[in-house]
């Protein structure tokens, strides 16, 4: 309900008009920059007047306050339409501090990761972590918590869960409808999701749908999609009203695909978003700014690159005081010294200069060092709970494909020592192991991957999309067991165990999938678990990326969770030994 | 508040997935038509599926019921972004069969009008009587009742007056805030309003703002804007982030200076709007038909046309289901037999055939003959109320410039007959009065007009903008005396009288304004009112609607109010006579 609004507001309003007119002085006027201008798509030159964390004024202005900025480009502050947090393994103020000297700042993330190991305590913690700060978080409830039955995670989200926190003002709907089968098939819970928030926005995530489902899913009330991965399906897409978010993060790169379906007639339903990206990637690209340079390497005009982190990010949430450098916008605003490639000079938030030159010039609000959250609580262990007696002859083994989260599902003779199902380097299979890691089940799933390079010793993770128990690849039961024990003892994070030895590690005490530690030492923190993970010889280019994606039963072939191997295709359990 | 939603509503949704598949069969479908895509800005080939007023599927669909419109354009329905109901003399449910035949299926309108004849139960009586149309009214509510303070209207609104209605889903926000001088000086009673609704749509009216002004404007929060004639004006509004209505209607049209503006790239950020349509325009022209044609006679892609009527008016209102062809957009859909001009065949108003082949084909609630409200109250008057004694040598005079609402202030000799100021049909100058009528003040306002034309007899009405007391001009008083009983006995309309005998008269009992009838028989009574007004001499285009501007006292330089003549540029009362 609105009210009539108190003084206070009043006497701002009136404020800001006095600045507007130039009948005070604005508290800071950026002089004769070239400004991009997301709604006529020209750059010009004009000053622009900032009072109040406001845009004031747009157009001849002065004040005791100025920045010389000839020369250089004024732009909108990017936005990230669709993030996750945790894939970055920073807490919210650290992913602030690490992405604000690229320019972003708006993230409308999706704490889909967190949400299942701990529910709406989870999600909580992720609005509580990010307020504040001098990048503004958005949130998106997660959608499909658990992914599927065939696992167990840490929560259960329903509507009327998800619905407590529907008039948090950075709430702005529902996170990626993942269970696009579900919804076409018309499921009631997932439905119910749908529905209630009808009045607020509902991201899609429906790769290769089409025709007939595609319509269905559309109707059902979904507004974008992020999973495209072919130029026909994002026009499709597109034509029947989808908001498409042309994703470029850590895992999935869709951008070189995907630019030739934005033009001058359909620019304004793209916007460029990461999905996932990881510390190193972080610390070593930056964020959106490298999104755009990609863009502009594939030939697109830059001002509409920039409109896809900017306006047409913010309209489709409908955020209307971000986005844009004009009048009565909160003052998000970067000094570019150049725009190809993107280069971020100085970051105004809110009219606070904070970052500039390459240094921090006002004191933020970082907080540092989050606590440990989260349950880490697997039944107990040992090194034998990681053998497999041999049951029968052949057995399924989940095959690896390079550089994707696709698998094969193969069937092999079972390599068999002393009556135990074993690692057989010489093959490149080895052990993969799930284990339950909130309520202390014991649930251990068990299996074999074929194709993961290790050859000896073993890795653990507590990041294992998207239930996130602890995974764990090895050659040995004994290097499988301390693995996971270093993880559980750090409550949370990854594991490198060579013949007896932890060679490497990195805790992610927050919820099993954070460091609360700054980007440079947790991007060092991986760059360790990496090699170390490299030394036991895994020859791809993301062994723990891949690793982490081997108990996630939606993505075909077969996959393994906490309660066994499961053919996704078929979406049920199946056997280790093939009868 | 959201809340999960109720089986019935989960059940519809199943069913309109389960057509959308294809696994039951959609009420209908229209088969090969040439879809206006106004999302990617392309015409095609495709069929539309069309289930409970939602449109479900577009691809190919079949059904028992089908629709052949090969040959033929399938386009979304028109929406009309500003519009004064009032203006076509027609209540909502006639003014909905007046434009329905010409593709409008949704108005949003601003009951600025009746809301200053009778406050808040004005903007009642507009939302009531537009409920459950084949036309979706959607309200702004009016921001500037009275215009000023130098009249007596029938209401005042206050920021608190219109946060009455504000939680009405019909309701989108504030209209258009014509007090600009009002907001760029900061006054309080304005920033209420303006502040009062921040969370919904602010639309804006401020003819040829700019610069540091226009920047104040805009960021206070106004929205848009429909008052630019100079294309500079309305780049410049564009490139501070307004939407730009482009207006074309019965009075001013400025279509043709502005449809430069309109690029590909700006396209989005402009809409086309009517503001006022008098009841021969809509029987002669149509609505929105028309402006398209214009718009194509002026160069513009009629696709770029059609989204200025649907979609970019429809996202500038945040009404997420109206304005495309699309899933789950309300099946409001027009056949168009050609496109340039703009014919259309049929007409679907929430999946029902309303209109095909000029037939009305469906049982629509329109109803009748709205019963006359709102208070006609003058105070006793007789022929010599409208006697002006002399009391000086030299009197001001309004002086009418043709065509236009804007008038001179002229000094000249007052013509005298025994001590009385008299017409002087001679020098083209008759005399005018406004009589308040809500109250029984006794108010009257005298004085004397040139250039109008009429060489005897009288004119009287109650459309007078924008306090709609009886203004009345004439050559002998007891005409005038009649013409205004004639309008008091018929509750409100327009006479015309001579010699003593009502030569024709338009009863407008709703308010004043609206005549409870058809366009036809409201098209029919301006027509004879404005012929007699003809035959008194007027030589005009449009004397009724000069006559209707000569009380409104924001418009240069002097106009007259039931309090007398006002000075508009002092913004002040000025005697008749020149000391």
């Amino acid at each position: 309900m609105m009210q009539v609004e108190t003084d206070d507001t009043i006497h701002k309003l009136k404020q800001s008009l006095l600045a507007a007119r130039g009948e005070i002085p604005p508290n800071l006027v950026l002089k004769g920059g070239s400004l991009i201008n997301v709604f006529t798509r020209e750059i010009y030159e004009t000053d622009v007047a900032i009072s109040d964390g406001i845009i004031i004024g747009v157009g001849r202005y002065d004040g005791p306050v100025t920045l010389d900025v000839r020369g250089k480009f004024i732009c909108p502050g990017f936005i990230d339409g669709h993030f996750h947090i945790e894939s970055s393994m920073l807490t919210p103020p650290e992913l602030a501090k690490a992405v604000l000297p690229h320019g972003t700042t708006a993230i409308v993330a999706d704490p889909h990761e967190i949400a299942n190991v701990l529910g709406p305590p989870g999600i909580r913690f992720m609005l509580d972590e990010s307020l504040h700060l001098p990048v503004d978080f958005f949130f998106m409830l997660p959608s499909c918590v658990p992914a599927t039955h065939l696992e167990t995670s840490g929560a259960v989200l329903t509507a009327r869960d998800l619905m407590t926190f529907s008039s948090d003002p950075r709430v702005l709907g529902l996170a990626e409808m993942m269970n696009y089968p579900g919804v076409v098939a018309g499921m009631e819970p997932v439905l119910e999701k749908i529905a209630a928030f009808a009045n607020k926005i509902r991201d899609g995530h429906a790769p290769l749908l089409s025709g007939r489902d595609l319509n269905a899913y559309i109707g059902s009330g979904i507004g974008s999609d992020h999973e495209c991965t072919e130029e026909e399906e994002a026009r499709e897409k597109l034509r029947l009203g989808m908001h498409v978010m042309i994703r470029e993060g850590t895992q999935a790169k869709n951008l070189k695909t995907l630019i030739p379906i934005v033009s001058d007639a359909t620019v304004q339903h793209c916007s460029l978003v990461t999905d996932d990206l990881h510390p190193h990637d972080l610390l070593s690209r930056g964020h959106l700014n490298h999104l755009i340079d990609r863009a502009q390497e594939e030939g697109l005009d830059p001002i509409l690159a920039v409109m896809m982190v900017t306006i047409n990010t913010a309209r489709y949430f409908g955020l209307k005081n971000i986005g844009a450098v004009a009048p009565g916008y909160q003052a998000d605003v970067l000094i570019l010294s150049s725009l190809n490639p993107v280069s971020v000079e100085t970051v105004f938030k809110r009219g606070v200069r904070i970052f500039d030159r390459k240094e921090w010039t006002c004191d933020m609000p970082f907080r540092h060092g989050a606590e440990g959250i989260g349950p880490m609580n697997p039944a107990p262990y040992r090194p034998d709970s990681f053998s497999i007696r041999r049951e029968g002859e052949n057995v399924r083994v989940i095959g690896l494909i390079p550089d994707q989260i696709l698998t094969d599902a193969r069937i092999i003779g079972a390599p068999v020592q002393d009556g135990l199902v074993v690692a057989d380097p010489e093959r490149d299979i080895a052990k993969i192991a799930v284990l339950e890691r909130y309520r202390a089940t014991g649930n251990i799933g068990l299996g074999l991957v074929q194709g993961f390079g290790i050859r000896e010793g073993s890795i653990a993770s507590s990041v294992s999309h998207d239930s996130h128990n602890i995974i764990c690849v090895g050659c040995s039961d004994e290097d499988m067991y301390l693995a996971v024990k270093t993880v559980e003892a750090m409550r949370g994070g990854i594991a490198v165990v060579r013949k007896g030895r932890v060679e490497a590690s990195l805790a992610l005490p927050v919820a099993g999938l954070m460091s609360g530690r700054s980007l440079e030492e947790t991007a060092h923190g991986w760059h360790m678990v990496d090699r170390a993970a490299k030394v036991l010889g895994c020859r791809q280019r993301e062994p723990l990326m891949e690793l982490s994606f081997l108990a996630l039963p939606v993505i075909p072939s077969l996959k393994i969770t906490d309660r066994g191997l499961v053919d996704v295709l078929q979406f049920t359990h199946v056997p280790l030994f093939v009868s």
